[in-house]
């Protein structure tokens, strides 16, 4: 393998493909990336077995020659270091060259590095995909999808399917719900295109937050291939593979209250600023809770004390309060997650007594439920 | 004590108070910060013991009034919390109250909080400083000072008198100097207003650091008063007090070589370039070391190899290269701190042979001297 390469298109795919890389990984090989060079161009693979990302460079980018094929080949080379070579390189461009036993020389300006590379064959291969289900997204939709619902998965190793996100593609619509049994996020998404069969995985929380920092601030579409044991996503010159949680979710719609006792119209940055601070007392002790209270005038009082630090009170006004009086407490994090998922001014929250789940949404949109469990303090 | 005072000159007085305060100290009291109301000001102390900040807020700046005294008096408050509630207060307006038992309410908008505060009585008093003996210093002159020489001292605690920086004022310079044992780096300043009698004192690295971070990209003068316990700096309403270490400062001059084999003159930028990709294939092992040869033609040549990596080679033209020739190998971290400490694109290094200390200076400037020891490879 030899080839020259512009320094900054080699980078690039590099900071992608190193997302997948753990440098904790049981398999040795795993630390390193592959590159592949055919006629078209240079493909890397970065794995940690539960994530793999695969990028291409093509030989030319909008009329520009990016790389100039020398000869043909694959190696795969220390990930960090190689990374940490290109990053620093004097030139623009670079040539990598393969020679005998895998020794990788890097050249650029007077610099040269001679690497001990690794065998290509000895690097897994990428499953089989088969690509007659698939669908697409736009990629600023899928962004939004992952922050409204990721953060609600479990941290916990206890029940592993509860780390990570339940994808249900089903009548048109993609459902897709996380949970730690404390709180809950279920965003719905109606598509046009999805596949007349059901689909229903669980991607690992991780992936979806290191997808979304792979497809960054593109509008371009994302093209979704589900299979039974992994889900593909495909964004513009990077293939995204992750593995696919075993187990069955748990059925979770019958958590969400059908009735609600009060409904408080509220805007939510005066409500996520007044928890905020009102936290400020109880984010040292175990459970960080804060109360709410209804007050006449269509005012909510939040508040919160230590026995050690002292406490506070705010009011905040409430567009509406209908229905029942209302105090309850809830953890001040989980509160300002959901509002902070919620993307509007005014949030409709739905209270169904002190001790049941409560709801929020968009008081303009359903598609994007938040649910939380109040705690007993009274 | 009872006063209104605007948050954002209460917040930028406390963001200095709080570069003193540690949450790891052994005098349960200064966890927190303490507040002094009288009719000239606000006057706020925090200290971790080694470091004490005392900061003042006049009750008007530039004509406009800044606090309210309605009635003077003064209250410690656990400093954490207090810094994060002014922080994340709604409005731009606080109003601080002390009522019985040291309850302090601090009020702003519709918040209210009411913390537990302490007896300023038990907070430790600050010791009287004799300011007979003083001199001052440009801001800037300062930081350069500290920039120049801080980085050098131990981080073990086996000689504690070498993890500060030895400051000697004598006939009318002053003379900084930091030292781990394996490099050295020495200041010398020419100030007009030293006092007459000379002053020796070794100020803690950590001290510098915060002091440095303190006066910010102040140009105003900074004002020194040495004692034998301690060292006052004072820039603007900030006084920061450090205790000094005890001790006799090893006597360094005799490490410094008076004569010299080989004289480089090389670009500093690009002598730093090359090392820091060399030290890409040594950094991962104990050492860090790099090779440093002179070849013909005044050019260097910098190395380095691993067993398990790889190896790596880059020439680096130099300015010019008079003397013997030259074969040695240093870290390349110590290298790599005292060419970022040279101020200048141009330096001379200055070798007595490869396994004596070798010098760099700027060519243009003899006051900033950096020394390091060779490393034994061939």
């Amino acid at each position: 393998m030899k080839f020259e390469i512009m320094r900054d298109h080699l980078m690039m795919a590099l900071n992608d493909v190193m997302k997948a890389v753990s440098q904790k990984t049981t398999t040795p090989i795993l630390t390193g990336i592959k590159l592949d060079l055919n006629e078209s161009g240079l493909k890397m693979t970065g794995s940690d077995s539960d994530i793999t990302i695969q990028t291409f460079i093509p030989t030319e980018v909008d009329g520009d020659q990016v790389i100039r094929i020398i000869e043909e080949g694959s190696i795969v080379l220390q990930a960090k270091v190689f990374h940490e070579i290109i990053r620093k390189l004097p030139t623009s461009d670079v040539e990598i060259e393969v020679r005998e036993q895998h020794h990788t020389l890097i050249r650029s300006g007077k610099s040269e590095f001679d690497l001990l590379g690794l065998n290509s064959s000895d690097y897994p291969l990428l499953p089989e995909v088969q690509e007659d289900q698939k669908f697409t997204i736009p990629a600023d939709l899928l962004r939004s999808i992952i922050r409204e619902t990721v953060f609600a998965v479990s941290t916990q190793e206890s029940r592993p399917v509860l780390t990570g996100v339940h994808w249900l593609a089903k009548d048109g619509d993609l459902v897709c719900v996380a949970t730690d049994s404390h709180r809950l996020a279920r965003r719905k998404t109606t598509l046009p295109a999805l596949p007349a069969e059901s689909y229903s995985v669980v991607i690992p929380g991780k992936s979806l937050n290191e997808l979304s920092k792979i497809i960054g601030d593109s509008t371009d579409d994302v093209e979704i291939v589900m299979t039974k044991q992994l889900v593909l996503f495909k964004s513009g010159d990077v293939l995204f593979y992750s593995r696919l949680l075993e187990g069955n979710y748990p059925d979770t719609s019958r958590l969400i209250p059908a009735e609600f006792k009060t409904d408080v119209i509220i805007n939510s940055r005066a409500l996520l600023s007044a928890i905020d601070r009102a936290s400020l007392l109880s984010r040292e002790e175990r459970n960080n809770i804060v109360r709410f209270t209804s007050l006449d005038g269509n005012v909510v009082e939040i508040s919160s004390s230590s026995p050690e630090i002292g406490k506070v009170e705010e009011e905040v006004a409430a567009e509406s309060i209908e229905g029942e009086e209302l105090k309850l407490s809830f953890s001040a994090k989980y509160m300002m997650d959901a509002l902070k998922a919620i993307d509007a001014s005014e949030v409709k929250i739905q209270f169904a007594g002190a001790m049941r789940p409560f709801i929020l949404k968009s008081v303009h949109d359903e598609t994007n439920l938040q649910l939380i469990l109040p705690v007993r303090t009274y």
